[in-house]
């Protein structure tokens, strides 16, 4: 196959990292029982248990899609809302996902600058109606960090759950880019989640290194009954489990997946400094995971795709760069040094 | 982690085959574009138009739940039903996904000794209601091979598509094992799909030789419609996709997808040919594929745990051997070796 | 409009009974609040309060395929399942109704000779299968009368209930004709439902003399959990819901339900008991309700049919005649003498 | 039952006019077939088929939640997409039926100043994503008149309809108030739907004088494909389907259904006519329909509580009059009468 050159488009584009990898190469030895009754299921939840501090719930699906919405169908009746965020990826890009999913639980938006969530405007969102012809708000969806590269606090966690807990919601976190998050706080995994009130983690794996699959922790293990069955009807079982669940040993037991994760913010951040004192040029968003969003005028975007590279503009209309696990220092160099190019050139003609 | 003598329980205990593990080798090298728009899913694609000798639209799930209920779900609405024999798979191991996908269309079950469905058979479901208070006929499903490890002929196919032309319905074939299917019958997958009247197939991967992967192939095109939207909304549609095309390439490209069932056959048709001269055994269906269905006094089977055994016995009571891709022979050997030891032991006890 | 004389087919061919019709006209003087906050929809609830000797959650819903579907689907999620006799208008008569408003709930079937559910086979089918592949048994639907027009006593219901409780499956009843049930035991509501057992109770009112309407009542209040959300969102709340409400109050307060439904009975009776005795002619099930499942030649039906009667055959081949609250006698009378004039003719005639 | 004063709140409140309840009378004499296939049935289509002058297909459903979702998703799969104004009833007052109706399309909603969609709009949305991560649009629901009491002038839906039709959209009518744009513009129900573009249409009878009862009419036949099925399977076809036919022709026969809204829009015209010279007080919105909504200073709003009135505020703050079929000109009078007071003594107040 053709080989290309590395892009910053997405953090999909990226392969699977060495250590999931090579557990599933050691999976692959022999037989193994089917659905999840084989030893690396055990060992993989056993390696969140133990990552999280905590003995939560612990199920593996294919892909993000499915393991935000199944996670959110188990909080929802059909008749039921989730508040998230005008940039949340399960409203913007999961093709009605969540909806199929819970049948019809109804995504109220609340419109917000930045992505981020606000205890102000859960709590406007859910107080806004209380009669029976508007579906009653059941969750609130959060996504860390954020689609627009930014991480909550711990202390915006806690106050969102707070208000959770007061409105009686439940609190789920998309961590597509859980890792990443993890990396820049630098704190525990159970600090970020259980212990400031999620009660749903939705742990991304592809994303963090591995070719498929993501994990759904419930932290609150009564939210999780018959979970299982929910998976399975809803084709998220795999049948060799074993490969589903090896790369999670794999990146766990190692220290990749935040090994991974820093290096992708490390290249963000690297960009997001040799290109701030350009002229015209802006960043959108703090960068404070593995993504950088430029705010540029369309000739410099212009002149970046003339030197052939891919990025999308879909939030605001700055240009996305999204680092992955394996980002090479050379490329984000050169990316760095076509975004001076492109910026000066633009600087030089006169308005 | 421990490694466990092989078992005939599943042939899902089997790994990943060389062929399929070194394309996914190759995949892995550097970056590319993700959701499909890759080499490998064109490459894969390709592979299965050639193979099949058509222009068909081809899609990558993850599972046979999805594949199988994906495609039923884009050949029915709500209120429309399916018909299928007793023990398709789709009626009896997926946990009600055919009716959630679909949201609600009925499996209408043909009892059938062998589960094989037969023109009659649907013919007399089609007809028997025809009000608004039964869901509307709309497609027939069959397992090739069954669930019982018998494989249609082709003519026998072709009998039923005719019937369901006819009738106005489409056929769907659940190919979990469509490899065993045409190792079996010798002939070209065209000629046991598109050209006997097949409508859509789900080609399955994961028994074949894949850790994870279905292919649904629309032979009629115009059902594929907007398919690519059903898959992405269902949590199908793989952010790597690479990782579940690439796979293909190595199994279709390299012959290992008949190789591989080729001898998962040969393996039961040994252990077959070995034990039908065993007093008390016989064969419950005829071995056509990788199954073999033991009839068996209780003592016989109980008599094969204690020596090690794992098999299911949920059809109609038998012992059930599915052997896989990579069956041992020695294991092979070794089971006939015990349920021959165990038939004649149970000979000599006097009645 | 024609008018035509009455047939027995079914007993929606009735209109709605003086009771029922002068409440709706009370009703309609003046203005009300909508969505059942008017007095008529309080008054309503009450009645079936008083009604049940008991303080349950009631509801209204404009038929029986919604009013059982939503009270199914509020007890169970998708991958659960409901078991119910192999003739329940449920899995019969519903288009796949169930399966729709819970978004895949398999109804499980019992294959019973008379349509009446047994412990023995309540138990059977929740304990053959308890893997994942198999959706979980969740609760037992029971009709009563059941659609073969025989009642359950109340310690068979109670025998059902306890086989419920021990394998924690919930009970649903279908009442589509309750009242009739009622004036064959002679007992109370209270006595036959949740004293009995039974979780949930649909009220049939359109049989019962009413234009439009059932009532859903949740003796164990917990299970009613936002149970209006799911009427309103499955679009069947009624905005001027007082006319949903009126003819219940009518109906309830001045005992026209028993009578209605004794009346029905009663005719029913009377067809049972003379046509006993003709050559050739069977009841294909006892004569408990305002049903009769005559097994009669093939020329006795041709004849009745000729003789302008219709009636379906639906179960068993045999005819059912079914008796509405407004039953006219003297058309009662020319059945019988009907049916003894076909089944003596046919008699005539030598073999 | 306690009588109360006619209110303003809502058109929901009014009971049932004199046309509808007549032909009701006599449809409840004698029996008749269930399920549609009776004379009332057949007239009450054909009815319509002579009001809008086509040979459309007529649907009976219980309520506007049903009817509008079940044509929207008769025109949707689930991965497709609606495009509605921010003000639509079926995304602010459902409580998410068009999405359990369809099993998951989503409502795009189009930002608009006064309840009305334009072909900018509808363009906009329609155009604004073409990637598998968005669900595709598939068509545009109207509501005439709009929530906020206008009407689009045929020229106007003419002109979203050939916008629909240049991106492959169909178009949706949601007529909860039909009647009431019809007499408005004076023009043919035709003019206004089919001849205009609009391939589906609502006809809201429960407004326009019914008790119970919505009309969906398919202008294309085509779209109409096994609507009866999807109709029973969502618990809204009637058994005792006379009752839900005969006010229809009861009310068309007649003339009713346009004389019943006539008259409440003139009730609106005098309010909107004899407040508009107040100080202090102004229109939201051109009163073309039976809406008034006021803007009032909040002290005059709650003087008009205390004076005893009852009204809705629920868009942009104003408070909403909304006239019935039988609105009482003494009670519009003296609702007319406490506006001004209500307004001039809020006027006497220094500031």
């Amino acid at each position: 196959m053709p080989h290309t050159a590395q892009q910053f488009a997405s953090d999909n584009y990226a392969g699977i990292c060495p250590e999931a990898w090579d557990a599933m190469a050691q999976a692959n030895r022999g037989h193994a029982p089917a659905y999840g009754d084989d030893p690396w299921t055990d060992a993989a939840a056993d390696a969140f248990r133990r990552l999280f501090d905590t003995d939560c719930e612990v199920f593996f699906a294919f892909n993000g899609t499915a393991a935000n919405s199944l996670a959110l169908a188990a909080l929802c009746q059909s008749y039921h809302s989730v508040i998230c965020s005008s940039s949340a990826h399960v409203e913007t890009d999961e093709c009605g996902a969540p909806e199929f999913f819970s049948n019809g639980s109804k995504l109220l938006v609340a419109q917000t600058a930045d992505g981020k969530l606000t205890p102000q405007a859960v709590r406007a969102l859910a107080t806004s109606r209380s009669d029976i012809h508007f579906p009653k708000t059941r969750a609130v969806t959060i996504t860390q960090p954020t689609e627009t590269g930014q991480v909550y606090t711990i202390a915006e966690i806690e106050a969102l759950s707070a208000t959770c807990r007061e409105l009686g919601l439940r609190l789920h976190m998309d961590g597509a880019r859980f890792a990443n998050a993890c990396a820049t706080l630098g704190c525990s995994p159970a600090a970020m989640t259980w212990q400031a009130g999620v009660d749903v983690l939705c742990f991304g794996g592809t994303k963090n290194g591995m070719g498929v699959g993501e994990a759904i922790l419930f932290f609150d293990r009564a939210l999780a009954q018959d979970f299982d069955y929910r998976c399975k009807q809803a084709g998220q079982l795999a049948s060799k489990m074993r490969f589903l669940a090896a790369p999670w040993v794999g990146l766990l037991d190692s220290g990749a997946w935040v090994r991974n994760a820093a290096h992708a913010n490390a290249c963000a951040q690297r960009v997001a400094q040799r290109v701030a004192d350009l002229p015209g040029i802006g960043l959108m968003f703090p960068v404070e995971a593995n993504a950088v969003f430029l705010q540029a005028p369309e000739s410099v975007l212009a002149g970046l795709r003339e030197r052939g590279w891919r990025f999308y503009t879909f939030i605001g209309g700055g240009a996305r760069f999204m680092f992955a696990w394996d980002a090479d220092p050379d490329r984000v160099e050169a990316l760095i040094a076509d975004i001076r190019a492109a910026a000066l050139a633009e600087d030089l003609v006169p308005a």
